[in-house]
C-alpha cells in the first residue's frame, strides 16, 4: 500500500505503508506503463518503442487511489495506475554501493562439508515439488545429483528433458566418457583431470552439464565438485588486486583436436557484470591457449593470480567428492561450479554419459512453478 | 626468424629478423611449452596445470637455433623449443593502449549502402570456397543471405546443418513466423518490429538466428538489418558518457508469454569484455523489463543515451532492407545485429520458419576450413 506521492513533473515521490520511500522518473514510469496500450494483455509484451515516448515527457499528477499509485503524464495527457506492490518490487532509488565480486541475490557459495543437494529420480519425476526443489537446488548451489536412475544408455536426455533442452555441439548432442584407444580428448582417457569448467573454448559455453553413470566398477573415478565462486571469494579475500586481474583481461582458449573443429575464445577467467556481480567462471587447464591480452608489465602478477586460483580450486577442503553409482548422475551449472575426476585403472569398466543444456531453460522451468504456485495461492 | 635471445632468468628477449621485439616471461613460456610431456600431441590438449609448475620457476638458457627459440628452465632442467612463427603468433609485449568499445579484429561495421553478403544455395552446398566466403561474411558482417534454396518446410534446418547446431529452446527446435489468432509472441502477427536482437531474455542468449522463408505474398514484410555496433560506434562518438552508462549497468529483459515459461536476464545493452572490445548487443523494446540496476541519479542520462541508440537504430541510413523471396533465407549474429519487419497485411500469406544457432560452431568451421587450406598450401 501506499501512503502518499509527490510530483516535480521529472519525477514522483511515494511513501509506502511501512515508511519506506522511493523515487521514479517519468520517463521510467512511462516506459513501464502496465497500460493496454503500452503492454500487449495477451503476452506482456511492450507495444511501443523508446521513440514512441515523447522527449519532453513529464508528470502532472500523482495520487494515491485504493493504495496504488495514479500518474497522468503529459504531452499525451494518459493517466496509468502502478500498484503499490509492482513498485516495491521495482524501485530503483537505493543509496547502498554495491560490492565488485558479490555473488547474485539467491546464490549460496560452500565448500567440503556441505550435504550434496540430491533428488530421487522417481520423485523428481513424479513430484512436482521433488522436482522444483531439485531444480532449485541447482540455481542456488550450481550442482545437485539425481540418485536411483535407469541404467539405460540415453537416460541423461531424460534428465535434460525435466527441464529443458540439450545444447548439441561437435561432440554430438551427448557424449560417451570413456576409455578410448586414440582420444580425441583427455577425457576419454583414465586420466585424472584437475576441476575444470568445460568448454571454456566455446562462445557461448554451455552453462549447464549432465554427467550420468552408467557403469563404474574400475578402481577410483571419484567425481568431485568445487565451487567457482567460492574459490573467486577466497581469490577476492586474499588477493583482490589478483582478482581484479583475473577478472580484468580476458585469457584464451582452445580446442583443435578433432577433425573440422577449430574453437577459440576470449574471455576472463572471472567474469563479472559490468557492475560488478560475478557471473561466470572459466577455468581448464586442457584447454587454456596462451594469454595473450594481459599487458607485459602485468603478466607475472596476473600469473600468480591464476596459480592462487588453481591452488583454492585444488585444495581438498574446497571439493564435495562422491563416486556415482550406475543410475546416478549430476547436473552442474557449468558457468560457477568445476568437476575434476580421479583417475581410474584396473579390471572394472567406467562408462559415463554427458551431455550439455542451458541455464535459461532450467531457471525459466523453476520461476513458471513458482510463479504457479503464488498465482494458486492467490 | 629469430636473430637474437637474451634472458634475464624471469623474462626472455627476443628479436626477430625483420627487428621487431618481443619479451616473454619465464613462467608464460613454461605454462605454453609445446613439448610433448607439457602438451599431448595427438589432441594438443595441456597435461599439466599451474599448480605443476615449480613456483620458483626461471630460465637459465635462452639460444636461437635455425632460427627457433631454445629455452631451459630451471628448476626443472627442461629445455623446450618455441618456433619463430609461434612466438611471432603470441607476442603480448605490446605499448599500444587499447580503446574502449573497439571491435575485434576481422569485424566490418556497416550502414545502409553495402551490397548484401550473400550465398548462393546450390554453390554454398557444392563448393567449399562458397560456403567458406559464405561463412567469412557472417563472421565479418554479421548477417548474409542465402538465395534460390528450396521451398520446402525445414529447410532452414539443412542451413544450420551447413555449420553447426540448432540450438532449441521453448520455441522448439524451429518456429513458424506467421499470424496467428492468439499470438504468444508479437513476432507472431502482422504487426512491425523495431529492429531488435531475439531473445535477450535468455542467458546465454542464441548468438545466431536463421530466418527462411517459404510464402510472401502479403503486403509489406520486408526484412531490415541494422549493424548494432556501428550504432554503438555512433553512440560512442556523439556521446560517450551515454554509451558508458548502457555499458556500465545491466539491463533487464523478460518474457512470460506462454504457460511454464519465464525467463529473465540482467545483462547490459552494450557488453564489452573486461579489456573493452565490444562484444555483444541487447536491445529489445518489446521484452525489456524495467531497469533497476541503474543508480537514481543515472536514469535519466540512462534515458537518454537508450533513446539515442534506438534513433540511429530507427535510422533509415542505417539499416539494409530486402524483401524475402520464397527459398531466401538470411542468418544474423544475433549478439550484434538487429533484424526488423515492416507490418503487412492484405490477400496474400508470409510465412517465414526461424531457428536459433550458435556462433561457436560457424566460427569453428570456417577456421577449420582455414587451417585446413593453409596446411594444404604449406
Amino acid at each position: 500500500m501506499l501512503r502518499s506521492a509527490t510530483q516535480t513533473g521529472s519525477v514522483v515521490s511515494v511513501e509506502f505503508s511501512d515508511g519506506s520511500q522511493a523515487r521514479f522518473h517519468a520517463i521510467w514510469l512511462r516506459d513501464n506503463a502496465l497500460d493496454p496500450e503500452t503492454r500487449a494483455p495477451g503476452n506482456g509484451q511492450r507495444l511501443i518503442t523508446i521513440g514512441d515516448i515523447p522527449t519532453d515527457i513529464s508528470v502532472n499528477a500523482a495520487d494515491i487511489v485504493n493504495g496504488d499509485l495514479l500518474v497522468t503524464f503529459q504531452p499525451e495527457n494518459k493517466t496509468v495506475t502502478f500498484p503499490s506492490g509492482w513498485l516495491a518490487d521495482h524501485t530503483y532509488d537505493r543509496a547502498v554501493e554495491q560490492e565488485t565480486g558479490r555473488v547474485a541475490p539467491g546464490i549460496t557459495t560452500w565448500e567440503r562439508g556441505i550435504a550434496a543437494p540430491s533428488g530421487d529420480w522417481a520423485e523428481v519425476h513424479a513430484t512436482p515439488a521433488a522436482k522444483r526443489n531439485w531444480l532449485a537446488d541447482v540455481a542456488e548451489y550450481g550442482f545437485a545429483k539425481l540418485t536411483n536412475g535407469p541404467t539405460e544408455p540415453e537416460s541423461l536426455l531424460k534428465v535434460a528433458a525435466l527441464f529443458g533442452y540439450v545444447r548439441e555441439t561437435n561432440y554430438g548432442p551427448y557424449f560417451e566418457v570413456r576409455t578410448e584407444v586414440n582420444p580425441t580428448n583427455l577425457a576419454y582417457t583414465g586420466l585424472g583431470l584437475q576441476a575444470h569448467t568445460d568448454n571454456p573454448y566455446r562462445d557461448p559455453v554451455p552453462t549447464l552439464q549432465i554427467l550420468y553413470c552408467l557403469e563404474n566398477s574400475a578402481e577410483g573415478g571419484e567425481s568431485i565438485v568445487v565451487d567457482g565462486f567460492r574459490a573467486a571469494e577466497r581469490l577476492r579475500s586474499d588477493n583482490p588486486e589478483g582478482f581484479a586481474l583475473l577478472a580484468g583481461y580476458p585469457a584464451r582458449f582452445e580446442y583443435v583436436g578433432s577433425d573440422g573443429v577449430c574453437l577459440r575464445s576470449r574471455r576472463p577467467m572471472i567474469e563479472l557484470s559490468p557492475d560488478g556481480e560475478m557471473v561466470g567462471i572459466r577455468f581448464n587447464n586442457r584447454s587454456s591457449a596462451p594469454f595473450v591480452d594481459v599487458p607485459f608489465d602485468q603478466m607475472e602478477a596476473y600469473y600468480a593470480a591464476y596459480r592462487q586460483l588453481g591452488d583454492y580450486i585444488d585444495d581438498p577442503a574446497m571439493g564435495v567428492a562422491f563416486k556415482l553409482e550406475p543410475g546416478e548422475s549430476f547436473i552442474v551449472d557449468n558457468t560457477r561450479v568445476l568437476h575434476a575426476r580421479l583417475g581410474y585403472s584396473g579390471s572394472g569398466t567406467r562408462w559415463l554419459q554427458g551431455c550439455y543444456a542451458d541455464k535459461d531453460g532450467l531457471l525459466s522451468t523453476l520461476a513458471a512453478m513458482d510463479m504457479a504456485k503464488l498465482e494458486a495461492a492467490e
